[in-house]
């Protein structure tokens, strides 16, 4: 179960919130970018970061001498948010018309971590979420690459979650309007596959599907002139 | 062109910025969602946020009482980000994995619109262009709904964009490993719409495609299963 802190108590739509922790991990597994804020010396930033969740943690890395990660890593207070939007609920109403989303808010500090092979571990972990059998296959990092490579971990710890899946919800005197209502659903297909030229029918391209669920697609972008 | 401040000067990845004000529009246009930084009492937090253009401003809506849009309201200095994730570049090392993204960071503070013909018509702009011709079919805001929304606006006059569309960058040494190398692209999807129960069969499905060019399925997800 989520905690309920001060910063995490949700205020406004109570009826969207969720407690459950697997609910906060689906949406981490699935955004991959998480928004992190920083303070700025004009006011605050917000910052897109690749983020990936392992147990209990969310991992960020980038460049040893990157201002993000110097300014994280000072242990301050930060917010990290992972947001999907799932489409437009079109309602009778102007006023009425609203989205379906899930969202998370973390909140907390990271830490570095220092020790090389437990960096190694988790940024093979990264990949292997991407591509399920690839660390298997590629060339794993080198000692100098993950010298070069500044990982941090944030726990969820101190987190809110929101969930937006609510029908149409029109006003009773305007059900009469003769005008289409509904969702208009947004969805995610990854893939397929885009091989290199140097490789392109030299070798077989893997499956990674495993990984993305429904989301998976094999065959190519036919809607472009739909 | 987009201009250059000490806020948004890239330090990072400088071949990934770009200048254009089309491109800045072309992201905030797709992304629908604004991450929005406030301060508050134990530190920065980071508010997903529906966020729509209208020529050269940012307008994000909400409930009149909503926490949020009273921080942002008093004029502080924040952030909005959009951020699109376009795929993932697989390389034949683990260290050289990347990721296709585009993205805008806006600084500057909210102005509050309080004429109520024109939140209406922005409010208005707002639906057609997710739903182009709607506003002439659903019952529009009425001058007690349009007082119990706020709406903020932000000029675009300071931001940076940055674009990662390159291909696989592998060290020379690692070309003849035996490994697939190329690109995993995601995509949105967008449609097809899903009719309120009561009117299933009764009226006839609009259509919204105009807004969403590629992005527009008439389809059902028939990859379930895949």
């Amino acid at each position: 179960m989520l905690s309920r802190t001060n910063r995490t108590t949700i205020k406004k739509g109570t009826h969207k919130a969720e407690f459950e922790q697997q609910k906060l991990y689906d949406i981490i597994d699935e955004s991959l970018i998480a928004h992190i804020a920083l303070e700025g010396e004009q006011g605050p930033v917000v910052i897109p970061m690749l983020a990936w969740r392992v147990d209990n943690h969310v991992y960020i890395h980038g460049a040893k001498n990157s201002r993000l990660l110097r300014g994280l890593k000072k242990g301050a207070q930060t917010c990290l948010t992972f947001t999907l939007f799932d489409g437009w609920v079109l309602a009778r109403s102007a006023f009425h018309h609203s989205a379906h989303y899930r969202s998370a808010v973390v909140f907390g500090s990271f830490e570095i971590i220092e020790d090389t092979n437990e960096k190694d571990r988790l940024l093979n972990h990264f990949i292997e979420q991407i591509a399920p059998g690839r660390t298997e296959e590629v060339r794993l990092s080198s000692p100098r690459e993950l010298a070069a490579t500044e990982l941090l971990a944030i726990p969820l710890t101190e987190a809110s979650v929101k969930i937006g899946k609510h029908g149409v919800n029109d006003d009773e005197s305007d059900l009469e309007i003769p005008v289409w209502a509904g969702v208009l659903p947004y969805r995610t297909v990854v893939g397929p596959l885009e091989t290199v030229p140097e490789l392109e029918g030299k070798i077989d391209i893997p499956d990674y599907s495993a990984a993305y669920g429904s989301r998976w697609s094999n065959t190519p972008n036919s809607n472009n002139n739909a």
